[in-house]
Order: C-alpha cells, then sequence, then structure tokens
C-alpha cells in the first residue's frame, strides 16, 4: 500500500492505494467520530462490494446505513440527494455520523454534496471504485449536483477525512470505463509533467491490462499532480484551473450530447484534442505533439476526434460554463506536452477552425 | 450609523446599523468583484424595498437581476432554493456575481444557501428587513432549508461579505414580528449579559415603540454578543451552542404545531420559559429568576407558556433535534440570568414537570 497527503492544513487528508484495502478496515476505523456509518453507493457497485466492506465495519462494532442509488450521471440531481437526507433522517443520524461514498464520481460527488450540506456538514470518506474517481474526483474536495441548465452547477467545496483507492476494484469496471479514467490520468502528463507522459506512451498497454504496479504508479502520480496543485490553490483562483484542460470543450460535448451518452473522460479527451489543435494553430504546440496527444488517446480507447456539434451550438453549451468571467470564455490551452496555461485570448477564427476541423458527425 | 466587525480571519465581515442604510450603496459597492447583483427578497418585501434599492444600485452602473420567491417559512424548501438556481443560471450569474438578501431570515437562509452552493460559492450580501433577521440569521454565517423530516436539516456554515441593518426597515415590520425579534434580542442577555437583560428591561417599551437609539443599541448590542459568540467558535462545538437557548424546545413547537404557525421568536420565548423552568426545577435558578423571564416576554408581547403537544410529542420533535449527541439530547440550561451553559444531564422527571407545567391547551 502506497500512501500519500493532501496536505490542506486542518484539512489534510490520506490518499490510501493498493490492494485489498476494502479488507482492511483499521484503515477506516481512526477516522470514524462514532461507530455509526452511512454507505452511499449505487446498484451496480453494491453487489459486488457493499457486503465486503459492511461485514469487515460490523466486525468491528460499526453499524452501517446502507443507502443504494441507482445508477448514472443522469441520477446525479437534487431527487437523488434527497433521497440520501430522506435515509439519513430517518435512520437519525447525527452530526459525528460519516458518510462513506463508495462508487464512481457520481456516487462521490453526490455523496460529498450530501456530507457537506447534512446538518451543515458531517464527516465523510471516499472509496472511489473507478480509475477516473480514483485519480479525479476523490481529490481536491469538488462535490455537487448537475441542473437541467448545466453540470455541476450546485455544489461545495468539501474535504473528506480519508480515501482509500483499491485496485482490486478497478478489475470488475467495463474497458470504457477504464479507457475513460486513463483519459484524466493522461491529462496529468499534458498539464503538468511531461516525463509522466513520455512513462504513458511506453507503459499504456500495461495500464489496460491493469498491470497492479504500473496502475498503482499511474494513479500515485496523477494524485500527486492534482494534490499538489490543489493544495496550491484550494478554491481554483489560478493554478487549479489547469486541472480543466479539455473540460470547457468536453462539457459542451457532454452538454450537447445528453449527458450519459458520452463518458466524461471521452469527452475531456476529445475535448483537449480541440484545446490542443487551438493551441497548435496559436502557433503555442507543434503539429507532431497533437499527433502524439491524438496517438495515446487511440491506445488507451479514447476519442480522437469530437461530435460535430456545430459551431454555434458549441458555443451556446461553453456560454454556460462556469469558467466564464465577465462574459468571456477562458480556456485552459498547451504550451507544448506538460504545460497548459489559461488564456482568454482565443481568436475565435482558431476557435472556428478547431471546431469544424477534428470533428465528425455524431 | 454604527459599525462592528465579525471578526473569523479571512472571512470577517463588518455589520453596520443605523437608519436609511438602503440609500446608500456606497457601502455596498466596494464588496462586489462585478457591477452586476442578484437581489434575492419575497412578495412582502419587494414592494416596499426592491425598487429603492435596485434604483440606488442601477444609478451606479450595477446591473441587479431581481429574484422575487413568495414569502413565508413554509417556501425554505428545496423547490425555492431551486427557483433562485433557475433564475442564476437563465440569467448566466456567474461566480463573481453578488448575491443580496433583501429580507427576513428565511430569505437569508435560502440566498445564504444559493451563494454557497451555486458553482460551489459565490459572493453574498445581507440585507436583513426584521429585527429577528438583523440580530440572529444575519450574524454567524448559517444557512439552509427545511425538510420534511425537521427544520434547517440541510444547508451550509457560509459567510456575507457584508451585511446591512437598516431600522427603517423595522417600521413596516408588523408588531408581531416585532416582538419575535425581540425574544432573540432578550436570548443574548439571558445567555451572556445580565446587564443587558437589565437594560432590556428597563426600555422594552422604547423597543416596542421602535425608539431609534434604544432600537440601535438593541440591534447592535445583540449582534456585539452573537459575533463575540460565532468569532470564539465559529462551527458550534462548544460555546455557539448556547445560542441555541429556547431552541430545542422551540424547534418542537415550530415542527409540532406546523412550521409557519408559531413565529419562530414565539417558538423560542416558551421554550426558554421551559429551559428555565427546567433549570429551576434542578436548582440552577430561582423562581424569582423565571417570572423576570416570563415578565419580560409578556411585556415584550411574547408567549410566556408553551403549547401543550404532550410530553409524548415533545420528546419525538426533540430526538430529531441536530443537537443530538450519541443518541442523548443536550439541553442549554440557565445558572441564573446571564449565564448559560450547554448539558445531557437533564433528569427525565424535571423534563416531564415543565413540560407539564408551563404549557397550556393548543
Amino acid at each position: 500500500m502506497q500512501t500519500l497527503t493532501v496536505d490542506l492544513g486542518s484539512r489534510s487528508y490520506p490518499i490510501h492505494i493498493g490492494a485489498g484495502l476494502l479488507h482492511q478496515p483499521g484503515l477506516i476505523l481512526p477516522h470514524l467520530a462514532q461507530r455509526r456509518v452511512a454507505i452511499v453507493t449505487n446498484t451496480t457497485v453494491a453487489p459486488l462490494y457493499l457486503q465486503t466492506l459492511t461485514d469487515s465495519l460490523a466486525l468491528n462494532d460499526v453499524e452501517v446505513v446502507p443507502i443504494v442509488l441507482p445508477d448514472g450521471e443522469q441520477y446525479k440531481t437534487w431527487e437523488t440527494l434527497n433521497t440520501i437526507f430522506d435515509a439519513l433522517l430517518t435512520h437519525r443520524c447525527e452530526r459525528k455520523t460519516t458518510l462513506i461514498a463508495l462508487g464512481g464520481g457520481v456516487i462521490g460527488d453526490l455523496t460529498g454534496f450530501a456530507a457537506a450540506s447534512y446538518l451543515r456538514g458531517v464527516p465523510f470518506i471516499q472509496i472511489p471504485t473507478t480509475l477516473l474517481a480514483q485519480v479525479d474526483s476523490s481529490v481536491g474536495g469538488k462535490t455537487g449536483i448537475n441542473h437541467p441548465l448545466g453540470k455541476n452547477m450546485v455544489g461545495a467545496f468539501y474535504q473528506p477525512q480519508l480515501v482509500l483507492a483499491d485496485t482490486d476494484t478497478l478489475k470488475t469496471l467495463p474497458p470504457r470505463e477504464l479507457s475513460a479514467g486513463l483519459a484524466e490520468v493522461i491529462k496529468y502528463g499534458l498539464i503538468y509533467d511531461a516525463a509522466f507522459f513520455d512513462w504513458l506512451e511506453a507503459n499504456i498497454e500495461k495500464l489496460r491490462a491493469l498491470d497492479h504496479d504500473a496502475i498503482a504508479h499511474a494513479i500515485r502520480r496523477s494524485c500527486e499532480v492534482k494534490a499538489e496543485v490543489v493544495a496550491k490553490d484550494e478554491r481554483e483562483s489560478g493554478l487549479r484551473a489547469l486541472l480543466n484542460l479539455g473540460h470547457t470543450f468536453g462539457h459542451a460535448i457532454e452538454s450537447g450530447m445528453g449527458y450519459g451518452n458520452w463518458q466524461h473522460g471521452e469527452a475531456v479527451a476529445a475535448g483537449t484534442v480541440l484545446a490542443a489543435d487551438v493551441s497548435r494553430r496559436m502557433g503555442l504546440m507543434s503539429e507532431a505533439e497533437v499527433e502524439r496527444v491524438r496517438i495515446l488517446y487511440r491506445q488507451a480507447g479514447l476519442p480522437d476526434t469530437a461530435p460535430d456539434l456545430g459551431v454555434e451550438a458549441y458555443m451556446q453549451h461553453m456560454g454556460l460554463d462556469k469558467k466564464v468571467e465577465g462574459g468571456r470564455i477562458r480556456f485552459v490551452l498547451l504550451r507544448g506536452i506538460g504545460a497548459a496555461f489559461v488564456t482568454a485570448e482565443v481568436p475565435q477564427a482558431d476557435l472556428e477552425a478547431a471546431l469544424t476541423h477534428y470533428v465528425q458527425p455524431t
């Protein structure tokens, strides 16, 4: 097992990475304020891991309130959140009852926001069971729900007490979801660490085959990069914005295609290709580098072109993005591999060219 | 105008108290991150003050998005909160758009939670227009909504940039609501400041007549006491719990009678009489002191007995209260006037005696 610490002063927390962590309740017990937890999970993950976790906690005299939600991004709504509140209130959960998120990013986001809001804040623990959640939503304290008018529009910044990334849980992950997680892993190399990007190019087949050492290294390095960025800039005023590479386009893709049809990671991959192409058109990145990005995405089982929504639709969807300031859209672009930056100075022509070039019919 | 500062480090904020503050946009402008605000108010307050505030901001090139909600505690729900999110998204409000709460406690709680959650946090300003909101909900950062299973069960701790307490707005307040505000004012004397309680006994008629100097002093001293308590203990682990004097019983009264039928302040007054009576039965307070409390409430136009819900119903409603720890109910009691404390060691017999003694048929 490897451990790294997200350094946020009094709200610092450890991330444990390794195999078989669900069978080690000793990792969880020291973080509980009372011998009672509510485990929030979904109908896909519950049959796989809920009983294992419940049994190992029950053996240590921890009472478990199970809350099983429907599975899918389309349930990342107030209605689902409210079923968590209903269950917590019905079971008289208190300020010291810890919420445990057992599942992917949707479960983490819902549970985190529930924990932030229930009784104005109760402790929570993240046990992400997808690669995407292990490298992305379990680090940084972003929680929230979608709104019919936009993704993640309502939520809170709220830190967990602990994150357990059990690599064994990836064995039950569909290949498409593993690829979606790799999209975020690749992102960390692209924005911040060219050497890690090189390593990913050399190890992409091992990662897809779930080679334990390779996958543990990829998770650890991804979490390190994100933790470093988040620790430096907890509330997203500057550096943290780089983590949104590909996300402005990506959110437009998810929104334009209807939430749930494209995986988040797939949308981010296609969005990053668009960002790389805009960077190239602005003279910031070589065509060869754009091709390296596209090749690695293909090898990771990800799209390297975006759906052709039309320039108008992209603009419309991006106009509602959170990263808008004074009416202008801010983009994360690349000065080559390993060096992202934020700018609002993007020529409309380059934007439109990218949105008509690296797209294919939906 | 008087000003005091709530000292919370980087989240400190000023409270201005005085007449005619709504006509002084210069107090607001320095706190805006962009020349755009959303004013959240209700159908009762809007006809009185929305135009005044909008005009004074518009004269200073501040664009105003007005959001007018229905009036009443029964609207302190997710559905109403969602109408705020709908409006903010429809008008493309951004991370730097400030939300202004113009109204009583319900508007403040809803707007504060909307500000805490919209895009995971935007700035907000409180302009409380009731005495209760001026002395209570505008200080301390508590925001939230009710749930069918309990009051204020979902929310956030979130601080405003600024509070403007314009005493002129009290002139349009129904007498019953003024009394409800006085209940909280009296509470600050009871829990923390015996000299202030003496002053209130001497000035209660002036306060009910809205004598400007008396009311400004009462607001200021109340905010000072609350700000002092909150600054020492922002997240309610210890000292802050004293502010809940009368609230455990009070919430049970509001819940048992149906939200909206008893004013919050009325329920707190009756709840405090119960807490004082329990304190007396435990030998902590004299009968004469309990009588002083009851007399001041009567003079303030408040109830000095609670509704007879029956002991069972009280217990039921109190069991769901947030201030429950390890299954036991914690009460705020009095060691005489000006000295509140928290305890879970309340003899059941004293509780039941108070709940059958200081009550009358509903």
